[in-house]
């Protein structure tokens, strides 16, 4: 099986969505494995320092959830994975984290891939692989990072609001804490986008134009997120699986709908963006024309003057209008008369 | 419960829209209720104060119409909420009126929630969420705000016109309303639209490219209130539940052609948009080809000329054409043939 | 049901198409009704000026198509309805004349909606509803307008073409008649359309855009009109009414059929429409860029000549070439050189 | 039946595709039919001068191919339609060549429409219709003009290469013959397009883009003409009509594999083309960026070095710095220092 | 046959894809034949001479994977066809390699196109077409190269990994190799790619633009290669042909995914290059801007002070100013003016 593994993860490696980062580079050092049981409105919650307890856990009474933080050490997950009777192929996804989200269906457990976003600096979309492991009474949850990231589901869990409800019910709230950390990252990009709208108008530059083009980027990178959650939401809400509860399926419902949510603010973004685009470009060429105008009033207001000028700069020794004694005057005249009726022209044209 | 509440609180806050000013912040003080009964050409109105009321009329002969204003009193909404025998997370729904248009179909009752449009100022859309419970014999309606939205359906009740028909009519009723509604939004709409078609011609400026931009936004906002709620309308016109009769199914038949009629405006005003974008980049162009005409036709002609005067104007000693007696008339004649030419030339490109 | 319509009445007024002329202003005065009835080869025709006189017409051996011309005096359409047993709804749709094209099947009676399409000045696509009861052995059509719309098919009738054939053909008939006059629009709106195509590469102007535009709009009207008939042709050809015999079905497949190659047109027409813009848009950039280059080569030779004239015409008391006798002579030259080096160089970049 | 003729003779002529050219018009003056059977190894070919001829063919052992050149001389058409019991609208497709691709299937027969393409001058693409009517030992083809379109074919039957199979392996090297003749067109246009991707960049011109718009037609043709003949490929590869052996079916699917390869390759060529126009328009934005970086270039050199002169040509009185003796030379210098700074200015901002 | 094949082959020679060379001109002159056999870790492989060898390898109890590199040599590729029973026009397919991804069905065997891509020079993806047929207990692999493209799939069956899996597994093993490859090359590109966005805002270039149009048609070519395969792996993996186990299905629905994630991150990369031309259409008319503020700012200052200079190098005998002792200072007083207001003006536009 070593083997298999080395060549999988070969193939996984390049994997590489454009720019990601391969976690690979940057492992959880060690495998931290907590177990949270409960009954009613006991429960129970205790670290884990070798695998084989969990092989006790899986056969109580109680609903258990074993959340595993770090999933680098190959073995350590491995051995989870004999476990719970995973295949081979369902312990390389949750190794090597750049599947997109999925699930799949078996007699004794469901397997659900999902993606935890949050936002780095310049408004970078980074995710993190949520794997999660669904038996008749327990869950598995497979987490990249250290970060107590459903710390809100575990606090609800010890406050027995769970009492009579499944391991069905504990990935709901986890797929709900997930997609409601969405909705605060697409508050904080909307923010953002609202900003971009006015200084778009207000002073575009080349630099909005790369903003505007990350913001494009991330959007592409939410909807790769999103859509393929929305069917695994979907398909739990209708799986005849009998891993999950009828009134599970009305909460799976409630989060599907969510996702649509999720999915039209993504959408309507993306239709804002490239408004911004098109304003972009408007205003550029409205800037274009209104240098230009400039410059053509200027010029053909200077330039028949100037064509006067340099006509009494000649020096021909025969030039009668020059000893005129009104001759200058004249021309001072005739050319204000030039200039008048220039603007006059322009004026008539709105170009001033 | 209460603690539930509060969670899904706290989510809810987190589904803006885009721009989506939060009702929360300016909740209606009270919630006011009123019933509606009839029977035959019979009806009675009353205020209602105390929600235990309701448990009364859900049991009567006659069909009820509650209608529920203000839903941010969420202690009272659940208090309703239990009388119809609602899911907690349906009350939720009710609450956080920022719902899609959707339609979940019970053994007992129907739940709808569709959206209410108004204009408001510049043009901007928005929108006040509706939610519907439809019973055998009864139909709760929230609203978020005080206006008598449903004046005329009450009307037509209290005319006796709902004789004979049950609650899924009422239910027609209200639909139909909101639909009516989109009507009128659209016709204002396409008023403005075609001013703007007129503008966009005879003065393009940057704040047209803005208030097209708007309307943009506010199509995309239009098409997802109108798009599920087609859904739903499609979805209750075909339904098997026993609480929709089949002749009321013919009459959403027709709500639902007249919301296809919606879609088919909003995209047609999209097509518009996007149309007077193309004339007004066009018209940009345009303009900046005159603007560029005008500069170089007057220095294409004056260039040379001036040129030549400074020919003129240098100081060398020996110049044998500066003390000719007919050298400054020549010159002027030369001036004036290279101005011809140029005149001419700009008048076979058609320029001039 | 007065009250009812009246209500109806209000809604329809609103749906709007961008605009669409409201035909309740200009209604016909009076309602012209004419039946046409045919057995074998032989055939009556008569004017009715009572509606009851109907009621016989429904129930003879005959078939009989009886035309209704004018259908904004409610009342009367009103009693054609009850007559033949039509839904309040429907007869809305018959008097509101902004449906789209739809089918509704009944057990006795089928309803149709189609749009007879006109052309106006301006090439724009003007539309008259006709809506049609079809019965086992009657056609009822109401026609907005006085025009004889159906002259043809009413003579083939007379001829005798129709002899052994049913109501189902004379339906057929009056579709394919609808659908021919399609393809005369689209003739006529093709070879205007071939005119722009020229004009545009010849003279672009604004004024082509607009035409361009204008033709872009007319071409989605277009579109919404033909797009709903394929679907209710398409589901005619299909139904498993008793209405309409085997035989018919073939018919109705081969104008089927024509609403496709009328749909191919239209689109076709689309992307002729899009492909004039792109060369107007070219053909203007291009137009630019020559006006730039007339100006850049002009000013580029006449600039460093100008500058030498002004450098000899300065007033500096020791400038040793002006004394020189050959000074003038050898700056001639100078400029000469320079001129001649400009053109050259614009030669090799191909501006000339 | 004549009268009948007419009336879809005069609807037909309606049906134009843009800027086609109507074959009524110049019609094969006379209808040459031949015969052609064949069962096993064995093949007799003969002239048929009289329709009734073919009443004997569909009757014998052997499997007949009937071809007929010319469609226009409607008596002759009908003749041969009623011969083979063919309904009076598929006597209308075969005289009026303008119907989409298209199958219809019959108890006895199935009838079948494709087009055969042909590259006429300036890359415009042409297509004559090909009606088939298929038997259980017959088909029957009607052909547009003289032309041994299917000489193949024809021959490969005289080798004895079509021994032991039907008339629907006929039918499929008759289709097979169409589709592969695409592939050349497709090459041919091919060829073309590269060409004109080369010119696009090295020499771009309006002329170019009428080109590139000439070919954006012809692929929009194209697709007209394949899109439907893949549904009828795909329609006669699934169908259950007894007249097609399962053993066709593996061949036809081949020819489907085909229709889909040339749409793939129209669907490359189109995106080619589009990746041309932006082509185009940004060597366009290039050429006016370059003219005028060097109207810029030149007009900010000189334009304050001829200031300069300008101030020194000036007639006052007092002006000290002419009577210096080196004024003149000051004067050249600071002219000098301008013009180097303004060219490491452009340097600096990569202009030249 | 042979002369059936001839045709078939004058056929194929026509389904060019753009600028695909035929393998036809340049065939690997000889065609090698390897047979790798194994039962549980057992493993035999070696060289095939002559074809017939082939038949004996068919029925033995060990998986035989047959490989043949060189598709050329028609003749052998036919014998070997007969040997495994396969259909003409199957033959044909793995001689002219230009199919797209398929695959066919048999009682007694799957046959498969797929495409192995590489990476030529300028980023130009080339492809190979790989042919299986996949039997009971064998697999044929035609490629069409020498390269030992699955090394490392036959490497691991000589490890003995590949134990009690079957064909099915084999072809499973060929398929993720080739779907793996997929990856390299996309991360290559990807990593050109980004060269290329950082290049576009740098220095953008008429040259960067070919290289985005490059980019474009190698993704339109992945495409083509990319959506046909998914169809096909999806096919395999919901299949109910006996040929493939269920314990394959479950692999065959992870090389599924991959392909998905494939498709994904091809429409990532044209989202990409369709956002670098916007990019490099914005910073060009950025650049004009920029081009166009240096004249107007140039032109409009200096065009007055010209004009002034010009006013008093006029040769007017009385001209007051002239002679005025402080005329010179008062006329650079009025000039400095002049420019100062001018640079305040171009400040408070924001154009300095």
């Amino acid at each position: 099986m070593a083997d298999e593994t080395v060549l999988l993860h070969k193939r996984r490696k390049r994997q590489l969505s454009p720019k990601a980062v391969i976690p690979l580079s940057t492992p959880l050092k060690q495998v931290h494995i907590t177990a949270l049981s409960y009954t009613g409105e006991q429960f129970e919650e205790r670290e884990i320092s070798k695998v084989e307890e969990c092989f006790a856990l899986r056969n109580e009474g109680t609903v258990t959830w074993i959340t595993v933080k770090g999933v680098h050490d190959v073995e350590i997950i491995e051995q989870i994975g004999k476990c719970f009777e995973m295949h081979p192929l369902l312990i390389e996804d949750i190794i090597h984290a750049e599947q997109r989200p999925k699930v799949d269906y078996f007699e004794k457990s469901i397997f659900l891939v999902v993606k935890m976003l949050s936002l780095g600096k310049n408004e970078v979309v980074n995710s993190e692989q949520i794997s999660l492991v669904v038996g008749p009474n327990f869950v598995v949850s497979f987490e990249e990072h250290e970060d107590d990231t459903f710390k809100y589901v575990r606090e609800r869990i010890k406050k027995g609001r769970f009492a009579k409800r499944g391991a069905d019910y504990v990935m709901y709230a986890i797929i709900d804490a997930i997609v409601d950390n969405y909705f605060v990252i697409l508050e904080k990009l909307g923010e953002r986008i609202e900003q971009l709208e006015e200084e778009v108008v207000q002073n575009p530059s080349l630099k909005i134009i790369q903003s505007i083009y990350n913001f494009k980027t991330q959007m592409i990178f939410l909807r790769r997120c999103v859509w393929p959650l929305r069917e695994v939401i979907n398909s739990l809400s209708r799986t005849e699986s009998r891993l999950i509860k009828k009134t599970t399926h009305f909460y799976l419902r409630d989060v599907y709908d969510h996702t649509v949510q999720v999915i039209e603010t993504v959408e309507t973004y993306r239709d804002m963006i490239a408004g911004m685009l098109e304003i972009y470009l408007s205003s550029m060429s409205n800037r274009m024309n209104e240098i230009m105008k400039v410059l053509t009033i200027m010029g053909t207001i200077f330039i028949p003057l100037t064509f006067i000028t340099g006509l009494y700069g000649m020096n021909f020794k025969y030039m009668p209008e020059l000893s005129s004694p009104y001759g200058y005057f004249a021309v001072l005249g005739v050319m204000a008369a030039v200039a008048v009726f220039m603007l006059f022209y322009f004026r008539r044209k709105k170009w001033i």
